[in-house]
């Protein structure tokens, strides 16, 4: 099991009683979920099946929100490469979180983070994919008025700033210690962090008063965030709060991850009903080698990446997943049959996102942020 | 002896010889002073003299201009304080490279360098003295029409993508080794590098063309520049040439520094004349003990921070200055004379400097590079 904000891999259900207690990170209980349904009303499928798990300080943050001191929202992107449906799980999440709180999001795209990290990228590409990125982004719905993109080569000089202020107080052997670095790391990819660290704080600054900031992620970045929970209440602000999801698998195995380098390992949202459905074909399924065995001795929906996509994404209807997830286990449903269910519900979803995505096209200068 | 970017110690006349072979720069000579006067006419006595005596790459620059391809001038100051006598001196050879190539001067105001290298400086200081030292170099005459100054935290939108195009070729390892860093460094201070190698070639990318930058500068900024050099060519762009003043003692001492923290071993541009006298007349000296021996055995202009400071700076006129050496040698010209003399000289200077001191402050803003 490794996870950095450069790795993941391997990360199983069974793995995440011990992820929290190496994390210091606190589970989502029912206490903080009612608190939560007293402004929500309801409760997102992903918080009452523990998709989005753990959290840092998102007690605090509703301490807040009840005292009328609104939170904003920071997610991102790194871009690198097409959107596929791992990147968009906390994203949909997020716009939940918006919808539901009225909260601004602050969406960045580092555009220069991979290039730092991966040799052969240029800075060309990546601007590129920040284009095709924000038009996935801008395609699920998020709030224009509520949402600003910022561009970290592009809001420079309203970010570098910041991040040298944090950057004074993030030595050499921290960031070692947190990113596990070695001196053969450029000073690009070094700095980088506190880049990272701004937008969970610039929203303050740019309106002179003090607000939390919510950060619903992957858990493979909480190390940035780890780092800037440090700092910034040495600089004048409130520790970002964090609220962690759980890792979809890939579809080549369970606990595998989603490369943009492997194509066959996920779907992007600009894959054809023919690619969607040969991907999910070949996924790892816990089903018998035949239908005879299978009718017998039933399925395994706990390692099987078709019934986690229902039940991380596609199926947010509890009954729907709990009869999917038994009939699987009793070998009523066959593993094609679960299949089919998950392509018919990937299908629908590219559908949708991809005209929206489309019409995106007009609305992205909308949404990157300009400083008055 | 030690020179890095953020100390310079006990650096004497003797020493420069060493200094040369270690850096592995080159002499000016007389052939490089021909090469120029083709194109200056005169020669500036700080070359004459040798006070700018060595360059990197001084003669390719000058072989490019005779086939036409003009360079741009790099110079900078990392705002923390006052402008003293010691930081003008290179400026005034620069305006003189100014004037007689008609070059573009890109000016560097890094407000973010001694932020994030030392402890208890505040960016709003580092941005105070910004606006300080700008009317200093306003008021040494720079052409408007042919300067840029470029704020690192205010261009950063324009500055930050090319530092990191810079940085990813630069380990931690290599700034390790150029700097001196240890893991204890911020890394902020780690990044800086690579924001400082961005106005040498920053116009290139403005103008899309590629120009040969030269860098008027002092020995201490050399280490940035040997790495800036490395780089630079990786990215596509020539590397910048050097050419490289010596020190200016402080008044303490020969040898020693003008530390902005100790206000009695320089003369800031804004002191009063009485100021100018005191310091002046407490200034260490090659002179005797008393009259009667000087008047015997003569004095040391060598070790004399008066006759060094006349010499580098104050008295342009060279039948003048060797007039002056050798009263001094023989005993003709007394410790308090000579002082005497420089203090007049340098009254006269801040006189006019601080008159167009104050008017630069309706220009500043025409001087701010404005991108388009």
């Amino acid at each position: 099991m490794k996870i950095t904000p450069w790795e993941v891999e391997g990360v199983k259900e069974k793995d995440y009683e011990e992820i929290v207690k190496k994390f210091g990170i606190s589970l989502i209980d029912d206490a903080i979920l009612e608190e939560m349904k007293k402004y929500t009303k309801d409760i997102h499928f992903m918080l009452r099946r523990r998709i989005f798990f753990a959290h840092r300080d998102l007690d605090f943050v509703l301490k807040e929100y009840r005292k009328g001191n609104k939170f904003f929202l920071y997610t991102g992107r790194a871009p690198s490469g097409p959107i596929h449906i791992g990147h968009i799980l906390p994203w949909i999440f997020c716009k939940w979180l918006q919808d539901k709180f009225k909260a601004e999001l602050w969406f960045q795209f580092p555009d220069e983070e991979k290039f730092l990290f991966k040799k052969e990228l240029s800075l060309e590409e990546t601007q590129k994919w920040t284009y095709e990125n924000m038009l996935d982004v801008i395609a699920l719905g998020f709030k224009q008025k509520l949402t600003h993109f910022l561009i970290d080569t592009k809001h420079a000089s309203l970010m570098y700033k910041e991040a040298c202020k944090v950057a004074k107080h993030i030595t050499f052997s921290t960031a070692k210690a947190v990113f596990g670095f070695t001196n053969e790391n450029n000073i690009g990819s070094i700095f980088y962090t506190a880049m990272q660290a701004v937008p969970a704080f610039l929203p303050c600054i740019l309106e002179n008063k003090k607000m939390p900031c919510l950060i619903p992620l992957g858990l493979d970045q909480d190390p940035h965030f780890r780092v800037a929970r440090d700092v910034i209440p040495k600089i004048g602000y409130y520790k970002p709060a964090l609220i962690h999801c759980k890792f979809l698998s890939g579809l080549k195995a369970y606990g595998s991850k989603m490369s943009t380098s492997d194509a066959s390992s996920t779907i992007w949202t600009t894959d054809t009903e023919e690619e969607v459905r040969k991907k999910i074909m070949k996924a790892f399924s816990g089903g018998q080698k035949t239908i005879e065995e299978h009718r017998k001795k039933g399925g395994n929906p706990d390692i099987d990446v078709s019934f986690q996509w229902l039940y991380y994404l596609f199926e947010p209807n509890d009954k729907k997943i709990e009869k999917i997830r038994e009939d699987y286990r009793q070998g009523k449903l066959l593993t094609t049959e679960l299949k089919e269910y998950l392509i018919e519900k990937v299908i629908a979803f590219l559908k949708k996102h991809q005209e929206k995505r489309e019409k995106a096209r007009k609305k992205v200068d909308k949404f990157i942020f300009k400083h008055k």
